[in-house]
Formats: C-alpha cells, structure tokens, sequence
C-alpha cells in the first residue's frame, strides 16, 4: 500500500520558532514528517508520495530520495496550495492507479505506532466506495479541541465534520484511508470551490460514506510551540516498555526519559549507550573493589538509569534491532556480574577470606542470571512475553529484576552494607525463581 | 479430522511371542495401536474410528473410550474380517459423512510424528476423487522389503501395486487420506469378491486416482519379533534432537537411550527423571566439597547421562510438557551451580582461601548460564532455535554447552585438577559467548 502525506501548508504558527518548514521541525532527533515516515515503515508501508506546496525545495532537498530512511519517495507539487488542502489530497489524483487503496495523512501529525498499526489492521476490512477516517471519541484526553475538526457521529459513521461544530463527540485524527472515493468527491467539491478536505469529506459523511475507526492511543497536531512541547511529552511517555519492574517505574524512568529527551538530538546510537552503561558498571565494580562501595552504589544505580536509554533511543528514533537488543542483554549480565565480584572482592578482603564470604557472593553471582532465563524460557515456550508488573502478582515488590537487584546494590553501598546487601540479592533472587516455577504450574 | 484405524487382523506372526491381540503388543510403553493415537493426537486428531475383528472385546476392554490418553474412540466391528482387510476398510461406511476427508491406518505401523505431521499437511491439498496414499521411495532403507506392498509409480501417482511386483520403485506406507472415493471404489470390489485394500487401490491406480506423498521420515510394520526390535531401534534414535552438543551426541546419548529404553515400560515421569538427575548432580557437589573428587566428577557425568533421560522418556511416551521443560531448564542451571560451587569450596579450603580460588570460581560461575541465555534470546528474537550444531560452525567442539562443561567437570575430578578445570570452565563458556556475539552480528 502506499502511503500520500500532505506537507504543502505553510505553519506560519510555528515559522515563528524555527527557521525550518513545519514539515521538517525536529521533534527528539527526527524531524516531523521523518517520523511519519518511519512509522509508516515499521508497518510495513515503504512507497510513499509526498505532496509539497509552500516550501517544494526545501523539502526534496532535505529528504532526497527516501533511500538513507529505507523508503521510496515520490514528490508531487500542488502551485495551488494556498487555495486549500483539498487541492494538495487531489494532487494525488495524477498518480492515483484504479481501485487503489491508501493512506492520507498529515505531515504534521504525529501517530504512536500502535495506533498506525490498528489503523491499517481495520483498513483491510473497509469496502470500495467506502472512506475510512481515524477519529478520537475521548474528548478529554485531546489536545486543544478548539483547534480541532470536530464530528457529529451516528454508529461508525461520520454524520457531519467542521470546526465549529458545536454538537460533536468526536474529532478527526487526520489519518484517512481512501479507496478511491475521496478522489472522486475532491474533483466534484474543488470544481464547485470548495478547497478543504473537510468539504469533501463532508459531501461523503451526508452519503454515510465516511467510516469511522476510533483510536485509543496518542496523536498530535503539532501546530505550535505548546503542541509541539506537548508531543515531546508524550512520545517520551510511551517508551517506557511493559516489561519494566517496579523500581524501574517508579524511579529510573523518571531519570532516563530526560537524558534521552537530551540525547534525542545527538548521533549517540543505542548500542554505544549499551556499552557506556557497561562501562559506568564496571567502574562501579572497580569502586566496591578498591572499597569506595558509596561510589560503587550510586555508580551501580547510574548504570541502572542508563540501562534504560538505550531502548528508549531506540524506540524513539526507530533504530531497534535484534542484535541491539541480544547485545543489551549480555552485556547487562556481566554489569550485574561485575559488581558483585567486586563487592565479593571487598567482602573477601574485609573479613580475611571466610568461606561464609565464598559461599554467600557465589549466591548472590548465581541468582543474578534467573530472572532473565525464566522469562526468556517462558516467551519461548508460550509465545508471550512474561510481564512481572502482571504475571508476578505480588511478587512484583520482590526486587529481584534488574532494577531491583541494582536498587539493593546502591543501598548496599550508600550504608556500606555489602555483606548484608549480598545476603539480599542472594535471597529475593532465589525466592522469586522458587514463586515463579510455583506460581507457572497451572498454567503453562 | 477423522482418523480410521483397522486392528482386525490376527497378527499371527506375532501371536507366539506374546498372549496380547497384535495392537496391543507393547512397544516401548505404549501398545501399538496406543503409540498411532497419541501421534494422532500430537497432530491435532482426536477423533478416532478403531474397526475390530478377531479380538474386539480385548481391544475394547484396554483402550475403553480413549479419555485416559485423551481421545475419542468410536469402535467398529468387522465380522467378515477374515475374508480381507478391504472388508475393515470397508466397515466404515456405514459411519462415513458425506464428503469426508479421514485418514486410514494400520494399528501395526508405526509413524515417526513428522512424517504423520508432513502427510497430513499434504492431506489438505489433495483433490476430491483422488486418494492419497504415503509411499516409500527410498528402497534401501525400507525394511523387510519381501512383505511390503510394492508400487510402480507415474510421478507423483500410483501406476499399479502388489506385493509380488517385479518392476517397482516405491513401496506402501499403510497411511491414506481418502475423500470418499476409497469406501466407493470398495463397495464395487468387494461385490466382485476382491476383498483386499489393494484391490480397491489398484482399482483406483488405473484411474489415475492415487496420489502418492512420499515419506522421508522412518516408519516400521511390525509383524514380527525382528520387525519389533528394528522399531524399538529407530524410534530410540528418532529421540536424540537436534539441538544436541558434541559431547552428548557421541557419548551421553549411547548411554541415555539404553536408560530410557530399560524406564519406558514402568511409570518413571519426565519430571521424576529431572529431580533424580538433580539430586545425583547435588550428590557430585557434595563429593567434591567433601573431597573425593573422583566420585565428583563420575557423578556429574552420571547426571549429565541422566540430564537425557527426562526429554527422551517425554518425547518416546508422548509426554512433554512445557512446565516440565522449564522445570528442567532451571534445575539444570542449579545442578551447574552446585556441583561448581562444591568445586569452589575444596578448592578454597586446599590453598587456604586465596583470592585466585575467589575470583576463578566466580568466572567460572557466571559463564554457566551464558549458553542457555544466548540461545533462549536467540530463539525469542528470531523465532528460530539456535542449534550448536548449526550455527557454532567450528566453534562446536568448545565444551562449553552443558555436556561440554560436565564432561570437563568429569576430567577435573578424575584427575583431581579441579583448578584447572574450574579455570577452563570460566574459559570456554565466555570465550562461546564472545564468539556467538561475535558471529551473530551480521546475520542477526
């Protein structure tokens, strides 16, 4: 499927801020219309037509070809931009193949990617002579209703749109797909002069042509300053992934999104985070060791926090990628297994070699892995991911994942408790593996 | 699906071996007719048709409903069995819905699960009025080949069959998927006195009717002492999966299989079978932190031989489970961590608690899970297992899965060098995991 976003308008909005055209303001190291396309992509839709008005130069120079995004781009330019954005949708019309289905979007709105993703899922089952439109029906959650389209629903279908509808309950997402029937409506408004989107889509809402699918995740007109702030917001509230534990909820994340919020900007790739967390680990192993256990404590928890960035640039940017992730993994594994050698090193020297010191660390060293291989084990053999926030019950105040373990060591450190925090770890790790092959016996 | 299964004859070839009607002659902890259903099942067929003869009551008094093996069997008598087996065939008419597809199959051949699992996969491909029927090209694996029903084959259909063919180049399975053209080709010959299914197959082989999917998979008919024990062998072979190591393949599985052969008749469970090799791995600890290496490291060998033994009985006796391979995976990950910290402890306590025994011990600690996480995360990023064989290239023959460390933890002990196995334990398992990054970089 293809995909026809429009960037012909001028923002003059936020032309005040940026020196760049709308369609190319950065928001968190991608510039508006880049994330759009990524989005696109990661569904699975690479052939892409963008149709310029106010800014056609600036905008193909900027993205060239698509290649270096991983997309095919098509410019179309519509001189007659300033008339409506009616006329920039029917640009397309000279491109459009018969009985084609695609999406339409705005340059300038900005989908979660899951909301892309069930779009196109409810896109297959649309009819020919059908128009589907993406709309909101949570009023409250949406930003600055004023400036949105509102609709007048009835069932799953648009009744009427506009912008100062006064009876509404829902609004337009700006996310279409046509099958054709948009095109055809547009050739009719535009030649009786009526140039917005929203009077052809009208003309097909009174024909009960207008399909509604209601969207349950975020989205933004990004059309000024506060909108654009806003969406930063949000963007960075998503990243933070089902599967984390409590601490990391409750505390890391605060502190990860930020510097990600700073780091969006930058080059730093998430695998270069993956070692420099590493590294911040390893230091606070050489801290324990050489019995600085305050700095190795708040180092551990430091290396804790950046733990998080990684994935967090690399869902905000669209840079996943398996071996990010394996890579990520192994390498927190001999973080975690670093520290508590070092810890068990300082322990070791302090209490002149007891076997309790031996026996304790390789507790501790040995309760580390578990959690991991248990949900790996579990995701393997069921095809879900085991998420501790659900399927750990209570259990889930155990600090026995990653941020837990880490959490413990910092305490240890800042108290200068290592024994004691090594006891710790040993215990919540084996307990939360005894729970868990208890807790997964009846139903796996 | 339905599946037919004719266990009507007398089996007399059998008979002086055992007291048991043929079907229910045990092999390997299942009754023949048993081991077909459970295979059956394992394919998604659950619905099962037995057509009786000579000993129906014994045949319905063993299997009853079928509810203890978690299928449903409806039974058919066959009095004129003697006249043929294309009479039993033909008993199910009188049960056949129109336009039915169901398998056909003999109680006395014995499937390797894939080759049930590809047939039918085939089975939905095959045409209204054509029957299909598995067949055997690979003539010189097939077994007894004197008492097999011979076909002359056109492609991919049946050109003519018999036992006494002098020109052929496949023999029959005993496995049809018939679409109702069988039942109707046997009513015409039965009338004509052709009482055998090869008639009706020949019958239809002039027409051009039979389709042949050929097997690449084992499959046995036994019908005799020889033809028993040659399955016995197979299917003991078909045990060993792929995702074996070096070590295991060339030493512990000759072992292993002679155990799961001796426990497939008594009652032993996959899961009793992974605490016993638990509790003889605990027992190799002990030996080793109370000072008999030697006993050490036999032990853990012994359990590493054992460690087999819980999958093959699951697979033999179609009892996997997915909580008992998660419970295995994760006592295994205790075993290790046991016997090395048994290790560790005499270690430590001969050279009076250097800090060498401290950190070699630990490294040799922390590289125990590494094979399981890699290849658990392995498995969850691409779908794919990830089979030492396979994927380690040269890199197999490192002992650094678990067979590998066990084996090495077994020359440690035998020699009592449990240092210098301690230090190549740490050795090989991180420099696998190095390589594996390593190698999974550009294809992952």
């Amino acid at each position: 499927m293809r995909a026809v976003i429009l960037a012909a308008g001028e923002g003059s909005r936020l032309r005040a801020y940026s020196k760049r055209p709308k369609p190319l303001i950065p928001l968190l190291g991608l510039s508006l219309i880049e994330r759009n396309m990524l989005a696109l992509k990661e569904c699975g839709i690479n052939d892409i037509v963008i149709i310029t008005g106010c800014y056609d130069n600036e905008i193909r120079e900027y993205l060239g070809s698509g290649q270096q995004l991983g997309v095919k781009i098509n410019y179309l330019h519509n001189p007659q931009w300033k008339l409506g954005n009616g006329t920039s949708a029917y640009t397309f019309q000279q491109e459009y193949r018969e009985n084609e289905k695609y999406i339409l979007m705005m340059a300038d709105h900005i989908f979660e990617v899951e909301l892309l993703r069930r779009f196109l899922k409810e896109a297959e089952k649309v009819k020919q002579n059908e128009l589907l439109l993406a709309s909101d029906s949570q009023l409250e959650k949406v930003y600055d209703l004023d400036e949105c389209t509102k609709i007048k629903t009835d069932g799953n279908h648009a009744k009427i749109l506009g912008k100062n509808l006064k009876d509404f309950n829902a609004v337009d997402c700006g996310l279409f797909l046509d099958t054709g029937v948009l095109q055809r409506t547009l050739s009719k408004t535009i030649e009786q002069g009526a140039y917005t989107l929203t009077d052809a889509v009208n003309l097909l809402a009174e024909e009960g042509k207008v399909k509604l699918h209601f969207v349950s995740h975020y989205w933004v007109d990004v059309d000024d300053k506060a909108s654009h702030k806003y969406c930063e917001t949000v963007l960075l509230r998503s990243l933070v992934p089902p599967k984390d534990g409590f601490i990391s909820r409750t505390i890391n994340r605060k502190f990860s999104l930020r510097i990600t919020k700073l780091l969006a900007s930058t080059k730093i790739t998430p695998n270069q985070m993956t070692v420099f967390s590493f590294l911040i680990a390893a230091l606070s192993a050489a801290s324990f060791a050489m019995l600085s256990p305050l700095v190795g404590g708040l180092l551990a928890q430091l290396s804790s926090i950046l733990d998080g960035v990684d994935g967090e640039i690399a869902r905000l940017k669209f840079l996943k990628s398996r071996y990010g992730e394996l890579f990520d993994s192994l390498l927190d594994r001999y973080a975690d297994y670093l520290i508590v050698m070092g810890m068990s090193y300082a322990w070791f020297g302090a209490t002149e070699h007891t076997t309790t010191a031996l026996l304790v660390s390789a507790a501790a060293l040995a309760g580390l892995p578990l959690s991991m291989l248990f949900k790996e084990k579990y995701r393997n053999l069921t095809g879900k991911p085991y998420l501790p926030e659900i399927h750990d019950g209570r259990l889930r105040y155990l600090p026995a994942n990653r941020d837990g373990r880490l959490f413990i060591i910092m305490l240890g450190g800042i108290l200068n408790q290592i024994p004691a925090a090594l006891a710790l770890l040993a215990a919540v790790t084996h307990l939360q593996t005894l729970f868990r092959l208890k807790a997964v016996r009846n139903f796996l």
